[in-house]
């Protein structure tokens, strides 16, 4: 494959540039030139959102089959670009190759994994309810879920693939049969072009609706409002910074409309660690979590950014073998100079911290690459600054050390939303503290025992949300098969014939998919 | 049982009358006397919403069979107190007895019916992904839904008790694990009373902690924005004028925390005759349609507000035949005052509306009654004047006539959110208009064929709710088994020991509960 890059807007099988701002992309081509990006004009970002849904209701009468095909196919697309977007993408993002690689892995198996879901149809919450002879109050009522309309997706930065163009919110959206107008993360626009072609190819081979993806860059705010803003616009999901999430919430509650705005704003992630496995394997851990905290310069939103551990000799030695890890660790280039100049800003301001002692400090590769920090703290410190709960996204730990079990739970229940929080502990450790769990599950998307909070599996199970401010909507997630739900809603059909009603609902239950009929969940047809 | 009013807010087991601003009952007591009222103050509101806050962590880890218990005795609570309740209902709301003695029959199968899914367990969503020896990647990780913590819960006027104190908002709140925090409706405060003491008893017979429930009076917005404005309120369901919703929404919206407000504000519920149906049946159509808009003065949300029927003389003669029935129809006492007021305002204006004709016009049982209005106008209006897509709360529907299918489907696709829209067709007319399903179903929450949209029923399929403006929130249903997820939220477990999960996910399936356990639905033990 020959790589044209086009720096225009995708609205649908169209190219338009008519945007006179344009901004470059960090990368240069083979001649050593910089790529022109042009910013979407609002007239662009409707286009795109018109034709998106015209495509809607279309694309929503296409069996699930077909869809699965789509999403299918851009996973082929994606890998048949081969070497050349992982090369791009680490020239832009300045993450490692094998990184990227597995990152590439797993977008690729997060779209055959909805693909499959659609392919099993039991997603669909089949609900029946037959009307009963002898109860003329007793109507037929049949519930399944149908999706929103056109779903506004905004790219994230630390995951150029998997929360990008062809992402989670991207996949989850499309499975759920919404049309994407997708916002390119600017710190890699020439990714995201590789990665929308994949899907426009990938939708013209398998014959989907033009406009059921269409892809606008831009580097201001003003895009993105422009597309939460937009009428016919009805979902929008995007993962990245707490002002950035809360502006588009704010917005999208706002419009004379509201619609779900599911931003993913990161958290603290705490970690909690118990007397009894401290005093086990305090190395091990902190040497784990250490790796953890450091990991790709720390720019994960499961990244454990604040450890609680009693005060003691062994917490002093686990606190000296994490100091160690960060002492001899060289932070590298951050995803984009705005995230370095955050994170530079947040460890400034923590080490300047009253009460708060700089325990280790690593090295930048280089001048404007993340220096790694660990830093300490006490329980009362951290309960009354709210900036030692503040997320400093990149590779920093707050290291909170508690004189007694009260003010654990202290620090458990004065928390607010994160995505994960995670329990260190042996078997009677987990008894003695058994009261956290309680506590910690109502913080957290995902509770981990024993477990590092990094690594996020797309799985059935999977719960990468969590309470306000770790998201907006605390009742979904944005990785795993439940993310689909967020793009679609119930609907009760009453009394349709059975031709009229969707194949999920029919008598002869022509998907095979497992519904609730008559308070008994079955596969079998309807006599 | 002995009546005994109290006019006091109820705090956990304690009354609490600590308010100087009073307002009186419109019914009086046997002695010829209103009862009066204490406004709450916001310190009572205050140790209402601590006591629930506190209640909540042990609430939450009662066994569902408990939970279910305490719903039961709810219901024969309820059904203890006898004709006293109906009798003071129908003074407070003008409802007539029939009516009310199905709807405390509806409310208390209501409480049971969510007993039973309490019970039965699979509620709970249970997914499970093992992990993998051969796949280290793989994760332990377990989903289940959990309660988000304290609920407001806003009674409603038209319906004292399905949508009022035990309702299906607080019933479903209190099914998910979260204690209630209950605004009674200051339409009829005696009987909200009267049913906030059967829970109360419940509480105690059954053992619930206390806090579980509490309610509060009064007749000032200040009541509720003060209840959605606490930090420890998690969820808000209302049921009633759109101003009233939308004003909660938009309060939590700018809580530095948001939560989620489920308002449900009604809709037109817009009913499309189709010309084979009109041909045939006309005349039954005229007569069943009329008869559930007039229902209980029209104080239904889901009263059949407009009609949309093609232009013919067979349209003429049901549009006389709905006439008859309008004509010879006489509206009684309205809920409220207030309703009331708005009633004639809004009938007042579509009368005085250019293109509007006022096709019929019954009689108000008395000066201060609902008169019943049938209005005619074309597509044409319809479509330009936005007064003609509000809800008009009582006895009134428009009729529009359309002079072409362009026009029918222009009007579908041009609605608002709707809680319900009907459509009247027989064989053919359902295969000449496939079309309007499609459209109609993303405005709804229940789309109807061939029948009336008014009776809602408590059943798994049912969804009661829609895009906005019917409601806050188009993903949820207040009525039927899924309002429970309105206040429950998913978490994942990962990595946790079998004895440190809760019963849901425990590898012996101790609930005996349908779980998805590495994409197989299965109530089988883990091994």
């Amino acid at each position: 494959m020959t790589m044209n890059i086009s720096g225009k807007q995708i609205i649908g099988n169209t190219l338009s540039g008519n945007g006179i701002d344009t901004f470059q992309s960090l990368i240069k081509n083979n001649d050593g030139i910089a790529y022109t990006f042009h910013e979407a004009t609002t007239a662009e970002i409707d286009e795109a959102i018109e034709l998106a849904n015209q495509a809607a209701p279309i694309y929503k009468r296409l069996s699930y089959t077909k869809r699965a095909e789509f999403l299918d196919k851009i996973a082929d697309e994606i890998i048949a670009v081969g070497d050349e977007l992982i090369n791009i993408t680490r020239q832009e993002t300045a993450l490692p190759q094998g990184r990227l690689l597995a990152e590439r892995d797993r977008t690729t198996n997060q779209l055959r994994f909805f693909a499959n879901i659609l392919r099993e149809g039991s997603w669909l919450r089949a609900i029946i309810d037959l009307p009963d002879a002898a109860n003329p109050a007793k109507s037929d009522l049949r519930q399944m879920q149908i999706p929103l309309g056109v779903a506004g997706v905004f790219g994230a930065s630390n995951f150029p693939y998997a929360f990008s163009v062809a992402g989670g919110d991207t996949v989850s959206a499309l499975a759920a049969g919404c049309p994407v107008v997708h916002k390119a993360h600017p710190a890699h626009p020439v990714t995201a072009e590789l990665v929308a072609q994949c899907i426009i190819k990938a939708a013209q081979q398998t014959g989907m609706p033009e406009g059921v993806f269409s892809m606008v860059q831009g580097v201001t705010y003003q895009t993105g409002l422009h597309i939460v803003g937009h009428p016919l616009v009805k979902a929008v999901a995007f993962t990245g910074s707490y002002q950035g999430g809360k502006a588009l919430f704010d917005a999208a509650n706002k419009r004379p409309e509201p619609i779900p705005v599911y931003s993913e704003m990161g958290s603290i992630n705490p970690v909690f660690i118990l007397p009894g496995i401290l005093a086990e394997q305090g190395t091990d851990l902190a040497k784990s979590l250490a790796q953890s905290n450091l990991l790709a310069s720390g720019q994960y939103c499961t990244n454990p950014g604040v450890v609680v551990l009693p005060d003691s000799d062994i917490a002093g030695q686990f606190m000296d073998d994490f100091k160690l890890e960060v002492d001899n660790a060289s932070g590298g280039t951050m995803l984009s100079d705005s995230i370095y100049k955050s994170y530079t800003r947040g460890t400034e301001k923590l080490s300047n911290h009253e009460g708060v002692e700089v325990y280790a400090k690593g090295t930048g590769e280089h001048d404007t690459a993340a220096v790694p920090h660990m830093f300490k703290t006490t329980a009362g410190i951290f309960f009354d600054q709210e900036a030692l709960s503040e997320e400093y996204f990149g590779p920093a730990s707050v290291h909170v050390v508690t004189k007694n079990n009260d003010e654990v739970y202290k620090i458990a229940r004065n928390l607010r939303g994160q995505i994960t929080a995670t329990i260190w502990g042996n078997e009677q450790d987990l008894k003695d503290y058994a009261e956290l769990r309680y506590i910690l599950e109502d913080k957290v998307g995902r509770l981990l025992v024993n477990a590092t909070p990094t690594g996020v599996e797309v799985a059935n199970a999977m719960v990468h949300g969590g309470p306000f401010p770790a998201t907006t909507n605390g009742a979904t997630t944005s990785v795993g098969a439940t993310a689909i739900y967020r793009f679609t809603r119930p609907v009760c059909y009453q009394g349709l014939p059975d031709s009229s009603l969707p194949e999920a609902l029919q008598n002869s239950n022509p998907l095979g998919i497992l519904r609730l009929v008559d308070n008994v969940y079955t596969r079998n047809t309807i006599s």
